[in-house]
């Protein structure tokens, strides 16, 4: 009988949830660590990274990625160190970075990660500023929603962790940009992250502060939630304007999302209402992180970290994300490195 | 006392419509025929046009275009006879086409009408294919639609005035064209006018149709109508789909727009979604108005007028227009050339 020489813990989908997920939808199990072939690397995951789009991937419905299956590992983008490794370009003690899940090890094909260069610091960066989310707030803005100099950038979810990062472009490009967020707490880390007005949507007078804070209109409107937040943005609209719908979570949990837009508002402002996925960017992604990379290096972003510790903890920080608990990028520590 | 020695028959807006118009929101009353200043001319009305948008200048809503007052003449385009010039570049008897709207004679500024050519055979089609359905067609599909050969481009409103030009240039564009209209005699005029597939959307199977008729999924839908047809289009759309907002014509007798549409549904087709307006385009009208032109010369656009006479019936076609009970574009005969 063979004796397992490393197990494996992993996260997995013991349920489809229904509505907001709870603790039973997730499994902490034990598996065997998995052998490299030819072309393949073994990665201890040191971290893992907590995102909406998950939310997606554990339904059943139709969308731009294949759901989960029950007993599948919680997808995410992980960082982790090589291991083992059967391909020429990658050695025992890079760090990587990759779609690898939420488990203690990873077998992948060494060209489906990322190495992480040595001078980001911290590496965990690889998962939110000059990693996905990153990727995300700057195609997103700079392609999708073509800032110019002296716009009014609105985003909603703004300290959330793509919203923080779009705000600070936004704001390099020379854009004038106004922040939602959930609550005075979040809306002084938007203060934080640079926004030149923050807006909490859950006080009572969000229409009109809104309407304050956008004196001359809304050129660029970057959302990450949707629903009746959205709606009162639409309201203001410039002609010309550019919609950038990078998610919707305000809808993730409801059975069906809600009808929240009738398109003749776009007729009405010449507008552009368009989605995107970061991953239809990968052959631009090196672009991307050099520039992320340089405007961290100089300051000119900042970020926040809100780290959980533990691996069987996920769907704790998981949920608490959904809930809008976190304070800055939600992610969780499962090792130390070269542990 | 001053003798009117010609009056001007007017249909002028009597009350806001509630809804859906109803006669007694128009009024036929008589005014002094303007003088021409200098840089002016005065015409005398052919025809005038009855078109979906001028539902939305009946009411008080925030829209593109300045709402009418109580009083006012209903806008419209029209195409009457120059008959008498304080504009070097327009003489007595030329044909000219401009805003001048439900009335027997306006007078405008000569640099606002635009002169018809003389080839241009019947000159209505200044008021249709040559003019402004045929431009919101031309810069709508073209333009925001961006057509490539092969494509399935869908239009809503197929047989309407807009609609059966859209299917006619996609067509010339090497696409596959469907066509929806409201029960079978529209259908049959979609076939008349190239559309590769009719759709009926009043029949029960609608949603079937489409989905036979779109076995490769929707490229461009070229959207005159919104609501549910417009909602059973988005359930087809391609990853890179183009949603042209045109019209939105099952909208414009609501007290207030339905939302119909959830803005996430743009992330899983990565789709943009866009409004436009016609009048944005007029620096390349005369760009647009060659093309049309030699297409309609060429037999390679098809087309039909719903003629209504006598400018006091304007009101009655309108209505009937916005019923969909036309076949072909929607027109009202005001009086003879050199009557």
């Amino acid at each position: 009988m063979a004796v397992l020489v490393k197990t494996n813990r992993r996260v997995t989908l013991a349920a489809r949830p229904e509505g907001f997920p709870k603790d039973s939808d997730f499994a902490l199990d034990e598996a065997e660590v998995g052998e490299p072939g030819p072309g393949e690397v073994l990665v201890r995951t040191l971290w893992v990274s907590v995102d909406p789009y998950q939310r997606g991937r554990m339904s059943e419905a139709r969308s731009y990625a294949k759901s989960l299956e029950l007993g599948d590992v919680i997808t995410s983008q992980s960082l982790g160190e090589v291991v083992e490794s059967q391909d020429a370009r990658l050695s025992p003690g890079d760090l990587v970075v990759g779609q690898l899940g939420w488990q203690e090890y990873a077998v992948a094909r060494g060209g489906s990660v990322r190495r992480v260069p040595e001078f980001l610091d911290p590496p965990t960066l690889a998962l939110h500023v000059v990693g996905m989310t990153g990727m995300t707030a700057y195609f997103g803005l700079l392609d999708v929603g073509q800032p110019k100099p002296g716009d009014t950038v609105v985003v909603s979810g703004a300290a959330g962790a793509v919203g923080q990062i779009v705000g600070q472009i936004a704001k390099l490009m020379g854009c004038r940009t106004i922040g939602i967020a959930g609550g005075p707490d979040k809306c002084t880390d938007c203060t934080l992250y640079g926004y030149d007005v923050a807006i909490d949507y859950k006080a009572a007078d969000f229409r009109n502060a809104l309407k304050a804070g956008c004196p001359d209109g809304v050129d660029v409107y970057f959302d990450n939630v949707g629903g009746e937040v959205s709606a009162g943005v639409h309201a203001r609209l410039n002609v010309g304007a550019r919609i950038v719908i990078c998610g919707q979570v305000s809808q993730y949990n409801l059975e069906r999302p809600e009808p929240t837009f009738h398109p003749g508002l776009l007729i009405v402002h010449r507008a552009r209402m368009e989605g995107f996925l970061v991953t239809d960017y990968a052959h631009r992604y090196d672009e991307a992180a050099v520039r992320l990379a340089r405007w961290v290096a100089e300051g000119s972003i900042r970020w926040r970290e809100d780290v959980t510790e533990g691996l069987e903890n996920a769907p704790a920080a998981f949920m608490g994300m959904l809930r809008g608990e976190n304070r800055g990028k939600a992610l969780v520590k499962v090792a130390e490195r070269g542990g």
